[in-house]
């Protein structure tokens, strides 16, 4: 089989204005960036609010493991499949960091015969968001270090400031610094580091944002730091929130592109899960649904971060009502959350299966705790044995889920056809009961029990000295009305990596809380997560070349 | 009058595939960027390769004064008014950087009714160029930060990294930080500290760079460091050049965009001119010229900067043989020169502006020193008094050059006629007899002396202990054979930025020599040269703000 970078290169696009216009938008509508690539203009994103809404349809997986789940690539292959079905579906999914990209191997614009294209150009700088909000983030913080500098009228307590800077790669080096070092005219000094850019709040609000209006509003409620009477300084009392909208007023407008069948997809957004929220732009998923039939999303990592958060951050904050699950899984992976080693996969097992299959049943608990049907796609390898592909089906159907195979890597639309059927026949026959996990009145530390418990399965949640100190800062401050933002390991239901499978009788530990005023949501710690990946020994960037004719190597 | 915001958001556009249409271009050779930018193929620059090239003019100034020159204005308003005379006339220049913007209230896409647009995105992100170049520079910090994280394998000495991470902002507190704190897991601990992205040597190789062949060469010799035996650790060492030849595959490309009187301009590639060489990229220039029958250039700051480099550097990297050079001036500008405070410039002042005329007339000189034509437009003001333009004509024409007024500030095309037609009879009349100021066989101590005697006009320069260290080693690592690019300040002829005026008998001091292989020039760092601004007490971007409809207001 070709490689993905292959598969892309030798497809033909479709300029994405035909693709826009099956769509009914017209070329004023769209701002082109190349032939390929265009922004939704802001006018048009108004003028089709009197539009009704498609269906909302959540792509969701497992726990990820080292074996790969493939949920972008099967969501790209399901929306390709129903398009093949002569459905109207639309793919609203996020934007990949340039920090994952030269790291480690592997791209997120899905794979094999289910990709979006131009993929080298959408896993490079693309329409240019990610670089506008490192800008603002870091222009923040300029101005922050400024009003230090130039006598610290908002009296802020360098002791403690909140805002750290960004930077959209993986740089290890940069996660503690000292700045301001120098002398008199280089600043105050101070410790400091710098976050990837897509665990920032600046990423956060763009992606929570109904309107320009409404991510004013957010830049400007953002806190920066807490002054001498422990009151929070904001963007606003920086005087930069105009300056902050501005460097955003492009990146807001969701980006389309197509799949390799010229079908429509919406790129936009892309906070990490496991230390953000986890989910492409709210103007991106309404727009899908405004011109889809059918709009199919999905949020990072496994259901217990990405759909947890997509479920009780997103929707209730953007009024949104999904109507449908699916939930990917291999049996790959699944063998390796039962025990499995890597180098073992392609033997049949179906011990570790069937002890790893417990970690899918949870997921399938937890979505239907939130009163929607779900799907389970299997994302088929050929050295799955027929032993244990039934007995997945029959673990699954036996949770009162449907299932279906996904053959979308290797065979494009043709290969999710199955699951293109079962998803129309859920949505015909099962009404969707959503609701989300807990109510906003609950307190923050009986909303993060309620999530730690009912969807990670915790025994218990340990709160540290810090965490317990941050929840009465945040009564003080009024602050308890919002959600929780777990940042937690994707790789374990608990907050402890090695856990796979479904972990029991562990407890959740909350190092800290952090009020992201912005975004709408307190971040609460869990465990000890990186907000700044680092580099490998081998990073993916060594291998990469583009040559004199513009051919690029290396990107997959 | 308006202010220059009101008067680009009246002027309607025309979508630049017409202005390129009228170039000769075709539709296939343009990357759109919206309907009014677009960035050149590099296939349609193969293809112009044929084409004869026209006429090439550099707009320079004086030393730069608080009063202002309009150097942008005047270039711009030159070539409107060469086309409204009939003539292909096209600008090649620099694109802003978002550091300036935000910290001191002025743009970089001229003023007035001499202007490019869209101004409100040359001035915001553009087409991304700097943002690709920021990354491209902060990836090699990263790998060089994981090659001593994983075991240092290339040897290098910490003591001896000369590469700095970039950032496009004002952000004193970033000079001088210590990076990699926090423990074993969070890399080496070093000094660091962040340029402005522009002066960075990756934006020198974009913009010297004659094609992407011809980048991936420059970005692979780039030098980051010594080892412990003092030889050079280069941008190939750290396995970086793919991956940042590929991050630039599209900064690379000219953009195209336009002035108010729909007349074609490049705006690409801006490094500073008192750290950096100071001149938009060779690729946009030579699209000028194979496009146009004039292509009007510029350099940053005075010509003692940026002339200086643009024809000691450029040109003889790139091929060039300018035909003439514009050197533009104010009244009120030379006055200060002369010993006017800046609240007196409205009254006449014959003697001051006579010794303020010293600055033009040293810089008339030095153009003719190149064996090249000069032309200096005086950009008038209403509180210029017949008298002091009479003077300032005099004393020009008796230094053998020519002289117009230009009021393309407040008239556009109309008050650039005069200014095009002496430019058109100097052309017709006048050749250029164009050569460097140095032999490149000189030693780079001789080529610094030559500089700094000839075109500043210094008695002596003076090598401190560090850079005459760095002169052996430059000798031992046989360097020796390139180009000078002086770090001054822009204020004076001198190192002294209060020596204004033509001063006389001031030694340059040399304190540091850096060799940037990649763009292939040694800097020399006379005085104490800031590579990183800091932000005002009350910023430009406190009064920026976008409203709901998107307009904007405090950009300019």
């Amino acid at each position: 089989m070709l490689t993905d970078v292959e598969i892309a290169q030798n497809t033909e696009m479709e300029p994405i204005i035909d693709v826009a216009k099956r769509l009914g938008l017209v070329e004023d509508d769209l701002e082109l960036y190349g032939k390929y690539k265009a922004k939704i203009s802001l006018e048009a994103i108004k003028n089709l609010e009197k539009n009704d809404n498609g269906k909302l349809i959540l792509v969701t997986s497992i726990n990820p493991t080292p074996a790969g789940e493939g949920k972008t690539t099967t969501m790209i292959g399901l929306s390709q499949a129903l398009n093949k079905l002569g459905k109207k579906s639309v793919v609203a999914m996020r934007e990949p960091s340039l920090g994952p990209c030269f790291g480690i191997k592997g791209g997120a614009a899905g794979g094999g015969y289910a990709q979006v294209v131009p993929m080298e150009d959408i896993n490079l700088h693309f329409t240019g968001d990610i670089h506008a909000i490192t800008t603002a983030n870091n222009l923040i913080a300029a101005m922050l270090d400024n009003s230090l500098h130039q006598g610290n009228p908002l009296h802020i307590d360098q002791r403690q400031i909140v805002w750290k800077r960004a930077i959209d790669l993986n740089d290890r080096a940069l996660r503690h610094i000292v700045a301001g070092l120098g002398g008199k005219a280089n600043g105050v000094p101070r410790e400091d580091g710098f976050d990837i850019s897509v665990a920032s709040e600046v990423m956060a609000i763009l992606c929570l944002a109904s309107s320009l209006e409404d991510l004013k509003k957010r830049a400007g409620r953002m806190v920066v730091a807490y002054d001498y009477d422990n009151k929070p300084v904001t963007v606003d009392d920086l005087k930069a929130t105009g300056a902050v909208t501005l460097l955003l007023k492009d990146a807001i407008k969701p980006n389309m592109v197509q799949t390799l069948d010229h079908t429509p997809v919406f790129v936009h957004g892309g906070p990490f899960a496991n230390i953000a929220h986890g989910c492409n732009s709210v103007m991106a998923t309404q727009l899908a649904l405004k011109l889809g039939d059918y709009a199919i999303t999905e949020a990072g990592f496994g259901a217990d971060l990405g759909a947890e958060k997509f479920l009780d951050i997103k929707c209730p904050q953007a009024g949104l009502k999904p109507d449908a699950v699916v939930i990917v899984a291999t049996i790959r992976a699944l063998k390796m959350h039962g025990g499995s080693h890597k180098t073992d996969l392609n033997n049949e097992n179906l011990d570790t299966l069937k002890k790893g299959i417990a970690n899918l049943t949870k997921h399938i608990e937890n979505i239907h705790k939130y009163g929607l049907p779900s799907l389970v796609a299997i994302n088929v390898f050929p050295t799955d044995s027929f032993a244990e592909l039934s007995l997945l089906k029959t673990e699954v159907e036996f949770m009162g889920s449907d299932v279906a195979i996904s053959e979308v890597f290797g065979k494009g639309a043709a290969g999710g056809i199955e699951m293109a059927h079962k998803l129309l026949k859920i949505l015909e026959t099962k009404e969707s009961c959503y609701h989300p996990l807990y109510s906003l009145e609950l307190s923050i530390e009986e909303k993060i029990r309620r999530i730690a418990e009912e969807i990670y399965g915790a025994h218990d949640v340990v709160f540290t000295k810090k965490a317990r100190n941050q929840l009465k800062k945040i009564k003080a401050l009024e602050m308890e009305n919002l959600p929780v933002c777990i940042a937690k390991t994707q790789y374990s239901l608990s907050d402890d990596q090695t856990l796979l499978g479904r972990p029991q009788g562990f407890d959740i530990t909350i190092n800290d809380l952090i009020p992201n005023m912005g975004a709408g949501f307190i971040v609460a710690i869990a465990g000890s997560i990186m907000r700044m990946p680092g580099l490998p020994k081998v990073p993916a960037a060594n291998g990469m070349d583009i040559d004199e004719n513009g051919k690029i190597i290396g990107l997959f």
